[in-house]
C-alpha cells in the first residue's frame, strides 16, 4: 500500500488543482472524495435536476445516498453558479448518467474551454446515425465540433459507496492524450484509488457498456435458480458462472467487432461485469426476468429505477441485426446478447439458450 | 432446453453404453448421474481410499457427501472389484483428485485398454521434469508411452451438488479427436448439462487449474475487507471486481506462455474461476489469509480439507520464478500471482499489490 500522504500527493502535482465536478449523482459525488482528500479544491455542481441534492450537501456536509460526510472544504453549487463553479477550474469531471448525456452535449459543451480536460464517469454506447456505436466521448467530440474538447471517461468496476468508503478499487482513465491521463491519475490517484490509463477509449467505454447489458444475463440465472429452489434458497453458482464465461466470450467478440483487441480493456470490462453483478441495480430486473415475470410486470415492480442497462442491451441488439441483415456478424456468435434483446425489445419471456452456448473449438 | 428423454438419448447413441467411473469422490459420482439418467450402465468404483464410501452407497443407494440418492441401477464397486467393473466398458471416468494422479498412473493406466476412452475430472498442472508444466492428460500419456491411450478431460465450471441438483451447467470436454469427443458428449449431455469440446487440452486444463490459483486472490480480498469491517458485514465488491479483472489478464497471458491462444479455454477458466471463488473450498484459505492470518494458521484452522489450490500456486510460481530468471517471462507483468507465490512458499502476509495491476496500455 502507498504511504504517500495528503499533503504530498497533492505537491507531487505541482499545485493543488481545482476540480469541478458537474452532476452531484453518487458516482460523480463519490469522486469529489479522493479529489478533495489529495488536497485539490473541489466544486460539487449540481445539474438542473439535483437541486436538492446539493441544497442537502450545503445544509449537512453528506450527500443524501451516503453514509459518510464529505471530506472537509468541497464547495457545493447549483447549476444558476456554473460560471463561479467553473472559474479557473483545472478539471472538469462529468458526473451525469447515460440519461443525462444529451443535458451534457447541449447545456455544457459549448460552456467548456478547449484547454479544459474533462473526465466523464458517464458509461455507454449511443448510435453514430451510421448504423453503428460510437463511445460518449466521441459522441460528444461529434457534437462539439468543429471545436476540440479535450474529453476522458473512466472505466472499470467500482460502485461509488465502496469508493467512499476508501475500498481497494482499480479502475482505466482513457482518453486521447497519454501525458493528460497521466495528470489526470495523479490528481485522482489515493492508496485506495488505483488507476490505469489507456488511450483505447472506444475498447474501455465499450467494454464498461456491455457489462451492464451482459449483468442481466448472469442475473437471469439467479432468478431462474429462485424459481426452482424458491428466493430464500442457498445461491447456486454453476449457471451464474456459464453465463459469466459466455459473456466473457462474447464481449470479447463484440470489443473486437468495434474496433478494440485490447486485453486489459477486456479485463476492465471483466471486473466491471463482476461488480454489477453484485453491486448493481441490473440485478433486480435480470432476477425477476429470471424468475419468469415478464419485462413489463417487473419494470413496474422497479418503478423508479433507472436502468442504463436497457438502453445498452437494445442498442447492441439493434445494431447486431441490422449488422446480420447484411451479412456482417452471425448471429449465433452471440446467443445471449441475441437473446438479452429478444427479452427486452420483443417481450420474449428469459430462457438462457444454454445449448447455443456449447462449441467446438480447435488448438 | 431439449425435450429429450432419458430412452431416446440412449438409444441416440446406438446402444446404452457402460461407463465405469474409477474415484468415487463428489465430482466422480456426480458424473453417474447424467450418465444413468441417459440409460447407461454406470459402475462407480472406489480407489483404495473409498472403501467406505462405496459401502455407504451400497447399504443406502445415496453417497455420503450428496443429499439426494443415485438414479435406480447404478452398481458399486470396491477397488478390488475393478476387473469385473471394467468388463466391457465402453468409456472410463478417472474420478481422482489431484492429489491421486500418480496411483491413477501407476494403478490405472497400466490396466487401462488402448481401445478405452477416458474422460478425467482431475484438474491441475504438473511439472513436466524439464522445467515446464503439462496437463495431467499429457501426464499420463508420458507415463503410459509407448502405449498410447486415449486421454480426455472434463473442465469449466461445475460443482458436483449442483450437478446432482441438474442445475443448469456448461462444460467443456478436451481431448485429441474430436470423433471421441462428440461420442462422450453425446453419452453425457442431459437437458441441464451442457458439453462444449475441444481439441486445445494444454488450453482447458490450464485454465481450469489456473483458477484454482487465481480464486485465492479474489478471495485474500473478501477477507481483506471482513478485516476492516467486520466477518459479518455486508460484502464488498469493488476490490473483489479489482483481482478478477486482474486474475484474467494474467490468466490469458499464462495460457499464451504455455502454449493456448483460445479464447473459448478462457471463457471455461473465467467461468470455472467464478463458480470456485463462490462455491470452492479455496475460498476458506482465501479469506482467513485475507484477514492477516499467517499461512501456517490458517492451514492448520482448515486441517483436513484438501486444498489443490495450494499445490497449483507453488508449481506455478516456481515455474515463473525460473523463466523470469532465464529473462523468458517478466515478473511484473504476473503481479497477482508472483505474491499468492510470496505467500504460500515463502510464508509472506498476504498484501494484494493493487498499484502493480494498473498499467499503460494503448489502442
Amino acid at each position: 500500500m502507498s504511504t504517500t500522504t495528503t499533503a504530498t500527493t497533492a505537491a507531487a502535482t505541482g499545485k493543488p488543482s481545482i476540480i469541478t465536478i458537474v452532476g452531484s449523482g453518487m458516482m460523480g459525488s463519490a469522486l469529489a472524495f479522493p479529489a478533495r482528500e489529495n488536497g485539490h479544491t473541489v466544486r460539487l455542481t449540481g445539474t438542473p435536476l439535483d437541486r436538492e441534492i446539493i441544497d442537502t450537501c450545503r445544509a449537512t456536509g453528506r450527500h443524501p445516498k451516503f453514509t459518510k460526510d464529505f471530506p472537509a472544504g468541497v464547495e457545493y453549487y447549483q447549476i444558476d453558479e456554473l460560471e463561479k463553479a467553473m472559474a479557473g477550474a483545472d478539471m472538469l469531471i462529468c458526473g451525469v448518467s447515460s440519461f443525462g448525456v444529451d443535458w451534457f452535449a447541449e447545456y455544457m459543451l459549448p460552456r467548456i474551454p478547449e484547454s479544459l480536460p474533462v473526465l466523464s464517469v458517464t458509461k455507454g454506447l449511443i448510435e453514430d446515425g451510421d448504423g453503428g456505436l460510437v463511445s460518449y466521448p466521441e459522441y460528444w467530440a461529434r457534437r462539439a465540433a468543429p471545436r476540440k474538447l479535450r474529453l476522458n471517461a473512466v472505466g472499470g468496476p467500482c460502485t461509488s459507496y465502496e469508493l467512499v468508503a476508501c475500498d481497494q478499487t482499480v479502475v482505466t482513465f482513457c482518453g486521447d492524450d497519454l501525458e493528460t491521463l497521466r495528470w489526470m491519475k495523479s490528481v485522482m490517484q489515493r492508496p485506495y484509488y488505483h488507476i490505469a490509463v489507456s488511450t483505447d477509449i472506444m475498447g474501455v467505454e465499450s467494454a464498461v457498456a456491455l457489462k451492464n447489458a451482459y449483468a442481466y444475463g448472469v442475473c437471469i440465472t439467479i432468478g431462474a435458480c429462485e424459481r426452482v429452489y424458491g428466493k430464500d434458497s442457498p445461491p447456486h453458482y454453476n449457471s451464474q458462472a456459464g453465463a459469466f464465461g459466455q459473456s466473457m466470450l462474447e464481449m470479447q467478440k463484440l470489443l473486437r467487432l468495434l474496433g478494440s483487441n485490447n486485453d486489459e480493456a477486456l479485463a476492465t470490462g471483466i471486473g466491471d461485469l463482476y461488480v454489477t453483478v453484485f453491486g448493481g441495480r441490473n440485478r433486480l430486473l435480470g432476477k425477476l426476468l429470471g424468475r419468469g415475470m415478464p419485462l413489463d410486470a417487473a419494470l413496474k415492480e422497479l418503478e423508479g429505477i433507472t436502468l442504463e442497462g436497457n438502453v445498452i442491451v437494445g442498442r447492441i441488439a439493434k445494431v447486431l441485426r441490422a449488422w446480420a441483415a447484411q451479412g456482417r456478424v452471425d448471429l449465433r456468435e452471440f446467443p445471449l446478447i441475441a437473446h438479452l434483446g429478444e427479452v427486452l425489445l420483443d417481450n420474449k419471456p428469459a430462457e438462457i439458450p444454454w445449448d447455443a452456448f456449447v462449441t467446438e473449438s480447435r488448438r
